[in-house]
This record gives C-alpha cells, structure tokens and sequence, in this order.
C-alpha cells in the first residue's frame, strides 16, 4: 500500500489524499475505491500456490543456478528459432525410422502399458494391426496385443511425432523432415484424412481401409510429386499460412493450400493409376498439413532436446490416458492424468460426456509458436476461445507470459506482427500456475464413431511441477 | 455552439462554463480548447463543395424524388447481394461475347479514341493485334489500328471486364461466367500471369507469346478441367479468401489457392501434353482469381444496372486516360481524367513519375463490396494503406460512408463478422466529396516495362458529380 500524504501535512496525522496500489485479493482494493479513493490492483498470486518444495526450487532455479540455466535456455530458443525443416520425401516407416523392426507400432503421447490404452487409442492400434496384415480383425487384434505380441513404443521416442489417436506400423508410409542445421531428421504419418478413421479412434474396416489405401496408393503418389519438387522448407509455408488466419494446428487450410499449389506441377507429372483418388483425397483434406507442420515442429524440438541444463519444454504430448512433457536435456517424461478439452465445440448431439481426454503429439506446435501461442493470427480458432479476436489475443498473450522468446519468423498481424510467444519456460509455468494452451480435436470416448469436437485443452501443471522439481535435483543435488 | 449558463447564473451574464460542439473547421474549437474549456469537433462540411447546381439537385434526389430513386435502390441492392455467378467454363471470345466478330479488339475502361490511348494501354492493343495475326510487328499494328482496321470497343459494352491494361481480340480466350438469378452472363480474359505481359502495358515479344500460349496451351487445359468440375460459384470462395486477408482485388492469393485444390482432381485427370506447363502457370500466378472476381463482379452489377431510376454506381472502369462511372437504369458513361494512384508503393527504381494513372476495369470489384470496401481484411494490403491494420479499417469505413448496405456474404473477422459495404450511392459521394478508394496495380507510364508498383487510386469525384446531374435531369426535367 502506498499513501502519499498531502505536501506539508503533519506526517503523524492520517493522509489527506490517498492512493492505493493493491497487490493480490482484490478486496482492499474494492473497499478502498467504495470510499471514493483511487485502487490498483497487481494481479499477484503466491509464487507456485505457495508449495514449499515449488517455491525452494523456483528459488534457486531464478536464484544460483540461474545463470547456468539461462545460458542453456539461450541456445534452446536459438535452435527453436533458427531449426530450418524441410520436407524431403515420403518412405516406408520400416526403412527410415529408427528401432522400427519387427512388430513395433508407435502411438502417441509418453509411454504407455496396453491395459491403460484409451478407447480411441485402442481403436487405433487395433486398425493398424490389421493393416498390417498381423490380425484378420478388430477382436484378433486386440488378443495379439494383449498376448506382447506387439512392441508398443512412444512415437517420441522414434523422432516420430503423430496428431490425435494415430498409431504406426512399420509398413505404413512417413513424411520425412529434414533440419540441416542440427543435423537431424523426424517423422509424422500422412494425415488421415476426414471421416471414419483410425487417427480419430476408428477400428471399422473403413477406417483399416484407409491405412492401407494411403501406403499402398497415395504413399507412391506424393513421393513421386516430392521427387520431382524436391525439398520443401515447412517453416515459410507456416510463417504465410499464419498471416492467412491458420493456427496452424487447429487450422491448417491456407498452409494446405499453399503446399497444393506448390507441388500442383510435380503432382500433374505424376504417370500413376491412384493419381486421381490421390488429388481428390488431398483435395478434401485441409489438415494435411497438419502432420508436416508436426514433423517439423519434432524436427526443431528434437535439435533443441540435447540441450543440457535447460528450463524449457521440448516435448508435450498425450496419449489420452497420461499428459507428459520433458524439458531439454532430460530424456525422461514428466507426466500426469491427461485433461478433458475445454472451452469446445461439439457436433450436434455430443458434448463432454461423450468425449475422450486430450490425445495425440500435435501439442508440440504449441513448443515452437504454432498453435495456441499463434491463435491471434486466426479469427477461425477465436470462435473456439470465447467468439471474438480479443478471446483469440489474449491466448496468445497468455503463452507469451510463461515463455521466454518470440519467434523471429512466426508473425502476427493482428499484434504489429509481433512474432509468436517461443520457448515455455517450466519456471514460469509453476511460478504463474499458467500452463500452455493447446488447440487441439475432440474423439468419441467410447464408441468408435471419430470426432467429435475440437477446442482448447489446458496443459495440467502437476507435470511442469514434476519436471521443475527434476530439474532442480538434477543441477543442485544438495539442494 | 451550445453554452450551457451555470445554473442560477443570472441569464445576461457570461456564464461560468462553457462546453462547445464545434461545426465544420476546427478553429474555433482549437481556440476553445487554448482557453481551456471542452470542445466537441463535428467534421462537417458544406454538402457538395456548396456548387449550387449540386446542391440543389441533392435536395431534390433527397427530397420529393427520394421514394422512387429509394426503391430502386433497394432493387439494385438485392441484385448485388443475390447474385450468384459461377464459372461454367472457357471459350473463344468471338464464339460467346455479344459483338465480337471481324476485327473488334476489346479494352479496359469507358469509350476512348485510339489517339487518346496512354502508352501501356496502346502497347497492349498492338500485342494482341500481333497475337490475333493481323500484324507480323508492333509498328505495323500500331499502323493498322491508326488507320481504323481495328474496330476498338469498351469490354464493358459486351459483358466483360478486362484487368489493367488489357486488351481482347476475338481469337482469345475468355472466361465464362452465369449469373442465374439475372438469367445473364459475363466474361473476362484468363489473367495473363506476372513478367513482361501485355495486361501490364508490355508488347515486347514475350508479351505476344504470352497471349498466343494462353489462347492455344492454357485455354484448352482449362476448359477441360472445367467440364470436368461443373460449375464453381465464384462468390463463395471469394467469402472465404476474406477470411484468409485477401482483399480480393489487390490480393487474390488465398482464393486462388482454394480455387487450384477445387479443381486438383480435374487438373490431374486432363490428358493434354501442356498440362504440366499450365500447371506450372497456375502454381506461379496468385492474382489467377482476380479476373474470375471480376467476371463474377461484372455479371451481378450488369444485372443491376438495368434497374430504372437508381442513384447506385453500377460501372467504375479506367482506361489509364479517363476514369468512368455509369448509374443503374442509364447506358451513358460519366468521366473524368483518369487519376494518378496515391498512396503507393512502388519496385526500386521507380516511382511516381515514371507511373501511368490508374487503368484497368477491376475497380468493379469496389461496387460488389471486394478490394476497398474489404480493406480490413487484409493485413497484407495494410501495409499499403497507411501500414497498420487501423488504416484498412478506416478504408473500409470510409466505404461505409457513402454505401447503402452492407454484404451478407462477404464478412470482416475484424469488425466482428460485419459485411462489407455495398452499393455505391452517388448521392452521398457528392454530398460528402468521398470517392470510393481502388485497389490496384501500377503500371509504367512509357517503357512497356509492366507494372512497376501497387497502390491506392481515389475515384475522382467529378464523374459522379456529372452523373449525379444526369441523374437529376432524368428524373426531374423541369428541375
């Protein structure tokens, strides 16, 4: 409190005048302007909801450790900022992603035990056990799973990333992304596509159909198109999409179209029967983008992970089951249950109730300024976030408090082209108890019928706690 | 000037304070404000400059003739906001434009005798009297026109507009457009693409292999792509393109990009050796939709055009040498001298003296509620404007201004999903001496080097206030 008295009053008689700058509850402050006084309010909360073990952390991560872990942070937002993706083909999962022999799939989110698999996840794996060939139906499947005769591994851990309930065998097709500056390369499936499909938790034949259709018909297609338009850089075709109103992931029509338009020479050219199935399929697919736009993401962030002694988060991911991250220079996840989407839009006859928790690798956007940090640049998403461009703003400024850059080539119209908030700084996240927004889809819980909604899922902090407190232990041992 | 006395002042003393609404120049409040009082400032002009015979004519277009000119603008207003043109194909112009036949050769903007024609305007007639064959040179058919072998005619007299500089011969190709609710169609040229290219004012050889490859490589590819899609309503994914910051007249790139993946499942299937070079065409030409915009802006304002007694502009067209309007319910062109564009931004290396003035028949869009009239859902032609998003919105409500609605197609994200404004009323231009802002490209004012910078043209406001005479004397001859 600040109560200026009136110049030349006796400084032991109460102040004529007085101002209050009110810090926390807002009470004192509403009292004080009920008697006519003017009150600001500083929205100040107790660091960390004032947990001992949080806040001695925080302490000595801001504290003694704080120029060691700036030091690495600096060179984790470099390379988040500086990683430069391309796409350079499309190729089989079996010959191009590491440790995929055998029986692998790779599913989304941190590890996982089958029994704890999601109804949508289960699905999914189900569709690619058969399309694989390993299992003649949905019920086979699911017994050769259970039975260990499948390896499940997290798609992470594969420089593989994959959005929603998708899961990969190692026949299916990739997208390969290349990033020359750190010298390395990550993985996403073709995207699926609209409609009854596994990477929406379907199981049906349709949706088995489809996985086999995209390795057998449209996986020869693109990589012909991409070998004859050769490398792709991703990044500029985000940085344009955003000044068109994408998000980038929830979103990802004018990115689409721009790499449609790109690639319209090399896809003409293309002398193969599935041409036409192929250019009407990518045609009525405005999230194929989407998975390039993760891949390059994965890309950046793997780069940025062997970064040692940051605070930054490299990897957000959800399996519908557990929400994990895991900060640069620490192989391990931190995780914790995943949430519901909130703030959502459903189809007609859904709601909550019918929904599956937040799913799928697509929260890795969100680590290098696409997604929720971009979601001013797309009045499409603010309808998602309380209906006006304001709703949308203030997401984005939301992220912009708990991270530590903005992107140099991420720009956003609507805020002076102010580049997109880069780099969530695990201090930040437990010190506000500000965790990232995600924009994300919605699955069926339990039925198998594919989407359901999409909004915005809220990161639970329990996990960045977890990941501060590693940290903390990791770089002061005797702390 | 309101001075409120102080209350229980005495009535014949001065009083005690003075607030002050201030009419017309600011003076006054400026003076009020020195003194340290309130001053409210209402920007208010004298109606039409104060030129009695305008004036006058005003009194009476917003008097006794009000309910009549009224009600035909509602009728014209329907017409703007229901038209529903749809590209149906591609054709050679002499087989489907009204009038096209021997050696007519087409032009931009309102009627213009050939010793009239400014340089870009003159070099494109003579590349697509080259391209047509009647003359091996340009000096030859600068030679051919001069002598009257050419019958030039404006494109708006037969159901077509024609971009910048271009001109139109019979053999070329042209887009078809159907209006079905007018029960009428209209065309334009295939836009010529970027480079050396006679619709930027160039009849170098390129230009004239240009025209010769659209009419004999393009036009045929494109035509069977067409037959392939059906019909594709223009109007829908102009909305959309809004909504990815095209302003549909100084950029076209998103709905171009929407209208390449409608047709990809076409393209792909036409068995035609120059596919891949149109494809090629197609991928390199983002302004591909604004002659599309502009044959589905000419179908709905000609429909228009043929209600009685209206005061709505219907035809806003320039010939790089006069700038002309033409009302509804009246054949007749008002002109003036065609403006400079202000507000630009030009290539390095040139600038205003070296610029044309304003050309083309693309300011049709403005009369539809595209280009000006959608500024503010453009960021990128923001930076023409003034450089911030605000100074696109003021553009767009400038529009507003002196419109009679607004689009219940084409929406703002910005100003929270408004419509744009449509229906040009040439009663309140005059009044307030606001013409309506144009979108556009600069082309070189003597080399046939092209366009050389984009920019904002202000419509001049003689032509309107000729037509608004003409309006006048139509409706009240003894006036």
């Amino acid at each position: 409190m600040n109560a200026s008295a009136a110049p030349g009053g006796d400084p032991g008689s109460l102040p004529a005048e007085v101002r209050v700058v009110n810090v926390g509850l807002s009470l004192f402050a509403d009292a004080v302007r009920a008697q006519g006084a003017a009150a600001v309010d500083v929205d100040w909360r107790i660091p960390a909801g004032g947990r001992t073990e949080l806040v001695a952390a925080l302490a000595r991560l801001y504290g003694p450790l704080a120029e060691r872990v700036d030091a690495a942070n600096r060179e984790v937002l470099r390379r988040l900022d500086t990683g430069a993706p391309a796409l350079v083909g499309v190729a089989t999962a079996a010959a191009v992603v590491p440790g995929m022999g055998g029986r692998t799939v790779l599913h989304c989110g941190p590890p996982l035990a089958w029994d704890d698999f999601c109804d949508p996840l289960r699905r999914s794996a189900r569709a690619t056990v058969m399309a694989e060939g390993w299992a003649a139906t949905a019920a086979e499947a699911d017994r050769l799973i259970a039975a260990g005769g499948v390896e499940l591994e997290p798609a992470n851990h594969h420089a593989t990333v994959v959005p929603m309930a998708t899961t990969l065998g190692p026949s299916a097709p990739v997208l390969v992304v290349d990033n020359p500056p750190g010298g390395n390369r990550a993985f996403a499936p073709i995207n699926q596509g609209p409609g009854l499909t596994a990477w929406f938790g379907a199981d049906a034949p349709a949706a088995v159909e489809r996985l086999v259709w995209l390795r057998d018909a449209a996986a020869p297609v693109l990589a012909a198109a991409l070998a004859g338009a050769g490398e792709v850089e991703l990044f500029p075709i985000a940085a344009q999409g955003l000044q068109m109103g994408d998000d980038l992931h929830m979103r990802t029509q004018a990115a689409t179209n721009l790499l449609l338009r790109h690639l319209l020479p090399d896809l003409v050219a293309v002398e193969d029967p599935a041409l036409g199935e192929v250019a009407r399929f990518l045609s009525g697919n405005h999230l194929f983008f989407l998975n390039l736009a993760m891949a390059a993401a994965k890309a950046v962030t793997d780069w940025a992970a062997s970064v040692p002694d940051a605070s930054v988060v490299v990897a957000m991911a959800r399996n519908g089951t557990t929400f994990g991250i895991r900060l640069a220079g620490d192989a391990g996840w931190s995780a914790a249950p995943a949430p519901p989407v909130g703030r959502a839009l459903y189809y007609p006859g859904f709601g909550p109730d019918s929904s599956a928790p937040d799913i799928g690798d697509s929260a890795v956007l969100e680590l290098v300024g696409l997604g929720g940090p971009a979601a001013a640049a797309s009045p499409a998403v603010a309808a998602f976030l309380g209906g006006t461009v304001a709703d949308a703003v203030a997401t984005t400024e939301a992220m912009d408090r708990i991270c530590l850059g903005r992107s140099s080539r991420f720009k956003l119209p609507l805020l002076d082209y102010r580049g997109t908030p880069v780099g969530v700084d695990v201090r930040r996240v437990v010190e506000l108890e500000l965790t990232p927004s995600i924009n994300t889809g919605i699955l069926h819980a339990s039925e198998g019928t594919g989407q359901v909604g999409a909004g915005i899922a809220e990161a639970p902090v329990a996990c960045f706690q977890q990941a501060l407190l590693g940290l903390d232990a990791r770089l002061a041992p005797g702390g």
